[in-house]
């Protein structure tokens, strides 16, 4: 039998809307986190030392995922797929780290990446109510949406002159709260350790998403600063035992994105209009990457990020639309709605302050989907039509005209607190394929002309008389962006500079600027704006009805998520906690040891020296979700136990509901690290840093 | 540099719009044949006899191919990827036919097949006057089609009557021209010889539609009469010596759809409609079946037919959909209607009897746009929403309905005409596995949910209240149809039967049915019959601007096409016409013998017994379409020289224009099917056959 998607057996399980966190339902804020429900079922008392110390022991990469602090001198673990950008970056034709992986002995081995950011949270500060003030009686929804996003700009300005943290305004609860999350920042990441990826992803595809699982999902970086490790002052110590069945565990990192706290109406928008294109454009870049994939080993290996990218998305995204497409989980979002509303209605004070922000988010919808096709044929509100080297056009083009401006006047991503990431992307020294070029933009031409139709004007300017992958040979082979220095020469050249530049791709970038910007600007006066509004009462309404005690829906800010290690049932089978070794090569031998269940080298010649029985991954009810990838699994004591690194396939469905009959979060052993570390990689000194035995 | 899928280097390479063929072009009828352009251009004259013997030697296979009979047992030749259907069919999880490869050293060993039907053509007659005839002044459109519907029935039944052949009334110029095409039909056929899958699609998806090519993609079946071989009448005989460079060469076969002759509205509607709704579909499917083949080796091995036949479809319409996104192609086929359309208007006669032909095209369009999706979603006219299982549900649930009305009166595939396929189809003893069927209608639904929404009453009324996944596997576990006695019963037991019946999957299709019919009796009245009176009147324009001497689109008929062995150049380089054995081996290592490079273990143990230098694949420039596949390759003598399996990537576009340029057809050598069956497969007795050597 395939195993189902989307089977939620009990409706109990499911989360409603707003009510309070039953089981170990949330990913909670640190300044607001679960002492008293996990002191009532766990009898453990979380307190503010120990939050301090994880916090600040957590990092967030700047290739979407997190990861931790895990010595003295700046180590930072993550997934293997969280820093695979980078071994992908750092690789060649001749020095593939992804298929061999790798090592640094000491110091001077380890490998500066090319445009990698780790950032850890350092203070966090609620500005709802100065952020809420910034909106004045009379004004109207676009000038309330205009106002506040000055403000969090200014805010997060201040804050940097004041502090020299990297700041960021986060919107929480949809909008209904906003707090000053200041960071610190560091850019100086250099390689450590990374194993094949035939381990780190084995079983590929298929087994993505899936337990029980045999999977190495780590990856070592090091932060340096002024050139020299970090001295940390907060880490996480290694766990000596690892876990037991059933004991209690956290997960601190940074969850993506969930829609849980989706009105009915928000949530039927996801499912009937943007899911089914989100994912018709995943199906078709999965298609074309594997075709793309198909012509050489040199062709696959370039595109092998991109590839795994869209086929997680796609995995994931069709977990979460399975959802949706259930009735019965659609159903119970509908009772909690009816039931909220109706508390609401039957106070006439509250009825008459927030009774219509449902009606607020459905007609931001309504003017949405007016549009959002459009939006999304050029490619977004970050006008992301497609391959890296358009980007930088489109970033040159629009840094050229933002600059010129005053900063909290700026589209978010131009302004004075995010130039120096802007930079480090924009010059980044990370190898660009023409070929792959060609590929991404030429489906991102395609994509217009599917969504657009032939006729369209926009779409007759970017074909320009060519078909689209004429047209996208043409304007790759014809762009000097590829030279770093040519970027940097346009970049200093500022708006003149970019006026006069002949480069095709900056060219097409300004042909689609004006209506891109005109899209996104009608996007966040009418649709952002008049959602945040509704949010914000169904919020208050919310608070009013349920309580403070509540977690908002994942923005990749930093939670804490907490629950048991703890097997399932699955067509009324058990489902053990934990793998070992000894299974994986079960599993190898039972897939002929055929990709993706081939073994690398060293892992077919270690398997007399590694102990068998070594736990390897494990599953816990931790309320996880993409974004979480990466994070440190921690006892209570604070120390590592675990790497997180996925979820099962009934995890998928906690974007809109959290349920924790069989969804569970899928952790990397602390145990299985050390001894592959020691037994398979001869990498003593980096388990020593790791248990902290090593001499420095 | 990836390979561009659509690039028409020369303008003047295009075909027009119904203007008259020149070069190479054309799929032409046997009785109107191109005997002047190929004496004008080759010298050679196409005699009646010539053109009677290749008729009454070609095949139809009901997998969707063609064939030809080349020896006097009734020995019938076609391609791998024709017969692949019947070899999965034929497997068991102990005997994989697709991997092994099969051979029948005796008539006692050839495998019956469960459910194939192999047609020759025997005559053609023109009944265009009689069909139009059928339309009276005064009839709307909806019962003019239904005229010409009905008599186009009773035509078809009275000549089976007479001849006791399986006759077809054919529609050919999009509705100008009407055709009786009368079949000898044989339903016993079994299989004499396939090679193993990994010889026969060597390189896969990745080479599929490629050149330079290294394909054995051949596979002989017997065609049976009262339990004897076929003692054919006429049947090919087998070049001694094979083609050279240059040399002229025919295609007997049937190609299946072409979009030639449709107007620059029409198009527009595939470009900006019709084909996005379709690859849309395609992407969906080839994604989830991916996932599906990669949970283990036995799904892989049932959903293999499945999967190769969406990843077939995919890149087709992929080239085919780069054409029509190429504005240049576009703007040929506006100028060739611009011309034209003058002409017409030039003429008051003309225009008033014509001149409104191409706005009732028009028409067709913008109203099958109004319900396209929806019919889409229900599963097209045929009601196909996924799975073997709900396709023989809903054919007992409509054969029992349409059972009950005169035969010019039913749905056109429950006609008495078509009883004994359908039959054959339904009561088939090939092998249905649960797993995939749930896979296949679990898309089905899903699919509905996405095009209709979550909350149409249809899609609510499918789901019952489930996920689509939990739907499928409910339906498909809950019904008996699995049974072909369940189906037998049912079938016998008519309409009362079929009413009283419990199975979920028989309710479902009653759920479905009236919605559907309703949807395809607004096509066949508001657009079909609307765009036939449109082309009809196009056509008679372009009869009497052009003259008579034109080809129409392919529909699956047998035509003619013609041309030389032609090698051509791709950016920039030569392209030689044949490949051979040497390559075959190059290739493999070059690809490291990895699926789908990988040599099965005969061809591998082979190297040094054949001959390298043996011709393997050839290109040429006929013109042939999807449908062709299987089609022998003939000579000036009307001799075997080649089996046709794939055209080249430039000859996708071929579907909407000719061009000779760098299309090209791709067929097996005859040299190199012989060489193989002798040293690789040990095949003697087959190859005498073939060559008429062998003793009988």
């Amino acid at each position: 039998m395939p195993r189902t998607l989307t089977v939620v057996t009990s409706l109990l399980a499911l989360s409603c809307l707003f009510a309070p966190a039953r089981a170990d339902e949330g990913m909670w804020l640190f300044n607001r986190a679960p002492k008293q429900q996990i002191k009532a079922k766990y009898g453990f008392e979380l307190t503010d030392a120990w939050l301090e110390h994880v916090q600040k022991s957590s990092v967030r990469l700047s290739t979407g995922g997190s990861g931790s602090l895990v010595s003295a001198n700046g180590l930072v673990m993550t997934n293997h797929h969280v820093g695979s950008d980078m071994l992908e970056k750092l690789s060649t034709k001749e020095r593939d780290l992804l298929a061999e992986g790798f090592y640094a002995k000491t110091a001077v081995d380890e490998l500066k990446c090319p445009d990698l950011e780790i950032d850890i949270l350092w203070t966090i500060e609620d500005i709802s109510a100065r952020v809420q003030g910034a909106v004045k009686d009379g004004m109207s929804n676009a000038e309330a949406g205009a106002a506040r996003r000055k403000l969090r700009s200014e805010i997060e300005e201040e804050a940097k002159q004041k502090t020299g943290l990297h700041c960021e305004s986060v919107e929480l609860f949809q909008g209904a709260r906003f707090h000053l999350y200041s960071y610190k920042r560091y850019t100086d990441v250099r390689l450590v350790m990374a194993p094949e990826k035939g381990i780190a992803f084995f079983g590929g595809d298929p087994d993505n998403f899936e337990f029980p699982r045999f999977d190495l999902d780590m990856c070592f970086f090091r932060i340096y600063e002024g050139d020299k490790p970090l001295q940390a002052e907060h880490y996480l110590k290694w766990s000596r035992n690892g876990t037991t069945d059933n004991e209690l565990v956290f997960v601190a990192g940074h969850p993506g994105r969930t829609e849980r706290l989706f009105t009915v109406d928000h949530l039927e928008y996801l499912r009937d209009f943007s899911y089914p294109l989100t994912l018709r454009s995943l199906w078709r870049r999965e298609v074309q990457l594997a075709t793309f994939s198909g012509r050489s080993e040199e062709a696959r290996r370039i595109a092998e990020g991109d590839y795994f990218g869209v086929q997680n998305s796609r995995k994931a995204r069709t977990g979460i639309y399975g959802g949706l497409m259930d009735p019965a989980i659609m159903d119970a979002k509908q009772q909690a709605e009816t039931k909220l509303r109706a508390a609401v209605a039957a106070n006439p004070e509250w009825q008459k302050k927030w009774g219509d922000g449902w009606d607020d988010i459905a007609r931001a919808r309504k003017t949405q989907r007016e549009f959002a096709l459009r939006l999304a044929a050029l490619g977004g509100g970050g006008m992301n039509l497609g391959g890296a080297l358009f980007g930088k056009a489109k970033d040159l083009l629009r840094l050229a005209d933002e600059k010129a401006r005053p900063s909290g006047e700026r589209l978010r991503e131009y302004r004075e607190s995010n130039m120096a990431s802007l930079e480090l992307q924009l010059f980044s020294p990370a190898p660009i394929y023409p070929d792959l070029e060609i590929e991404n933009l030429c489906a991102g031409l395609q994509q217009m002309v599917e969504l657009l139709g032939g006729k369209d004007e926009t779409v007759v300017k970017a074909l320009a008389g060519k078909s689209p992958r004429a047209r996208a040979e043409e304007l790759i082979l014809g762009s000097k962006l590829i030279s770093i220095d040519e970027r940097k020469k346009l970049a200093a050249g500022g708006q003149e500079a970019i006026k006069n530049s002949k480069d095709p791709l900056i060219q097409l970038a300004r042909t689609l600027d004006d209506e891109n910007r005109k899209l996104r600007k009608r996007f966040e006066d009418e649709v952002d704006a008049v959602e945040k509004l509704g949010y914000s009462k169904v919020a208050a309404a919310s608070f009013a009805v349920n309580g403070e005690d509540q977690y908002p829906d994942a923005t990749f800010t930093l939670r804490l998520s907490y629950g048991a290690v703890k097997g399932y049932s699955e067509n009324g089978k058990p489902v053990a906690p934990y793998t070992n070794f000894a299974g994986l090569y079960e599993r190898s031998e039972e897939r002929d040891n055929l990709p993706p269940f081939q073994l690398p080298p060293r892992w077919a010649a270690a398997k007399d020296s590694v102990n068998l029985n070594t736990p390897y991954n494990f599953v816990s009810t931790c309320d996880i979700i993409g974004g979480n990838s990466g994070s440190p699994t921690i006892n209570k004591a604070g120390e590592v136990v675990g790497l997180i690194f996925d979820g099962n396939i009934h995890s998928l469905v906690l974007d809109i509901a959290y349920q924790d009959e069989q969804a569970r979060a899928v952790s990397v052993d602390s145990r299985a690290i050390i001894e592959s570390l020691r037994r398979v990689y001869d990498c003593n000194a980096l388990a020593d840093e790791l248990q902290g035995t090593r001499k420095n």
